[in-house]
């Protein structure tokens, strides 16, 4: 999109002043749309291969008030019980007022935003569930940057799990030293259901509102740890859109490194009922954790998104029990003991396990 | 519990001020939960009953602000796949404020709250899953009554939801001709699924702050089709305490006559792998109701509430499969086609079918 009416400039001059030199170029859209189309590609493909036999779906679907996407979806898979890739760019009058609240600035202009997101959830109860999605937003003097990845185990390995995040850690530290630490926390305290008094998973890394202004977190700031990691992150440098943009670039494809070689490593193993068993329970907290918790399911359907491209992220079978606990000293009971609280696995030593 | 202490005293007066010549006999509490406990044990009985072999495990639970409750609840059942029916009675210091919202009057007073709970999920996809709940509050000048009953079927059958809505009716009828239209719209309007553009099923009936005086119908502002009801409602004659809690026990009573009768007609109907699978998608419906929109669920789970009887409303396994559409002209499109709207069930003919 090129910024040649006067109005545009006049909206290019206001980032510049609320937002210092980080004004996004004038192809922002078209480069970040292409990126996010990418890793869609990149994905499916690779994932496809891995099964070597079920192929994803699509679905090309168009938004009323403006815009649209393609979601893939595969079903019964041999590797992915159901797997969900979504790319989509929109756009419109406003953003909805849960955005609008952090970003005030915003307010009285139109909007663009596009992402991918993405869930897998595998047959083998030994491999996790895994959650990816970035994202940009403009609208009038403001853009930003936002998403993650996330890891769910059901038969968690220490050594999965600090592969995962020794990944992402690498990732990050090639951009700034604070955004693994940071981004690290945020995503632990992002994916947490409180009512369980559990982590999601082994976490990852998120980040909202990246738009190289000189903090790194930007919670709410009713959400208590939020004010704790503010303190302990110094105000960095400006960073540019070129490189916030980079950043995101490598976290896309960072993802396929960071899971792949654990799929190869556990698709094999064998299982029987009580695996499964386990699994179909535990996928109970993901159900949980999306409708009662994520803002962008929550925002999504209460506010006219396509149902069917929100809730792919829907496990397809999935069992409550009421009361049920593991016993002590399993396999299930290690899950709930070591891995569904914050732990440092980037530090992991596996001598130590 | 007896007012005899002089803040007591001040307090009836209160309410009396307020409420007009309303004010809760001084055995309410006692009452009330005698009641609350009466039906959960008829209920359970009967059950117990149809099912000839399985029965309810009782948990009690304390909860440390004050009051507890007890949670019965039946798995794997041969009549139900899960059942739980809970009895509470909780005391505090203040209401949460998505309650205060609704009844000012009551900040800064302590309060009282009991309540039966009920969800059924049938094994045979012939029977509709049912739910159930009445609910008690008293503090400072004001107490209110509210609750309700709903029938979601899977596989369904005009003369089922004729049954069930004229069962409610007639209890209704007998307390006054505005009770059951008022009750039962709102009804239609709780259990909406906006997201899917679909009620949660046949309805029912569904009423809260029901304190005697004159409005009857006292949803919150914001939901659009409140004012309509309003507007259709002419003022009562002030209902006195005695006269909502009669109204509310034969509601309690209704449970059974209302819903047993369609458990006997469709519990030998024999079903395969197709009825089974639909049931389970149905049942995610139920899922996203109670974790997305149901005040109670969130409240509870937001608010420290025990977690597995908050949650014991869930079904025991559920399946999601992305763009399902039942096939035209199935028994499982009449669901979507004449079911899933609101219908005037008391008036259905037999003939017209």
């Amino acid at each position: 999109m090129a910024h040649s009416s006067t109005q545009d400039t006049v909206s290019s001059e206001s980032v510049q002043a609320t937002a210092g030199a980080n004004i996004p170029p004038a192809d922002s859209q078209a480069r970040v749309s292409a990126f996010m189309k990418r890793i869609q590609d990149s994905i499916c493909q690779r994932l496809e291969e891995l099964d070597s036999e079920h192929q994803f779906l699509e679905d090309s679907w168009e938004r009323p008030e403006g815009g649209g996407g393609r979601s893939r979806v595969v079903k019964q898979g041999n590797l992915l019980e159901q797997g969900g890739v979504n790319f989509s760019e929109i756009w419109g009058d406003r953003l909805p007022p849960s955005i609008l609240a952090q970003r005030p600035e915003a307010a009285g202009h139109r909007f663009y935003a596009t992402g991918t997101s993405m869930v897998l959830h595998p047959r083998n109860p030994y491999i996790p569930t895994v959650h990816l999605n970035y994202r940009y937003f403009e609208a009038g003097p403001v853009w930003w940057f936002g998403g993650g990845i996330d890891l769910t185990p059901y038969y968690p390995f220490e050594e999965d799990a600090a592969h995962f995040h020794r990944t992402l850690k690498q990732t990050c530290d090639a951009h700034h030293s604070d955004y693994y630490p940071t981004f690290k926390k945020w995503c632990d305290e992002y994916f947490y259901l409180k009512h369980r008094q559990e982590t999601r998973g082994v976490g990852g890394i998120f980040f909202d509102y990246q738009d190289g202004r000189g903090q790194l977190y930007r919670g709410p700031a009713e959400e208590g740890p939020a004010a704790q990691y503010s303190n302990q992150i110094g105000e960095l440098p400006t960073r540019s859109w070129e490189d916030i943009f980079a950043f995101v670039q490598d976290c896309g494809d960072a993802f396929l490194p960071s899971y792949v070689p654990i799929i190869e490593r556990r698709r094999d193993t064998e299982y029987g009922d009580r695996q499964r068993d386990f699994q179909l329970y535990r996928r109970g907290r993901y159900v949980e954790f999306n409708l009662v918790y994520d803002r962008g399911t929550i925002f999504g359907l209460q506010t006219n998104g396509r149902t069917e491209s929100i809730l792919m992220s829907l496990p397809p079978l999935v069992r409550w029990e009421y009361c049920f606990e593991p016993e002590p000293d399993t396999h299930e009971s290690k899950l709930y003991d070591v891995f569904l609280k914050p732990q440092e696995w980037a530090d992991w030593i596996e001598s130590s396990a």
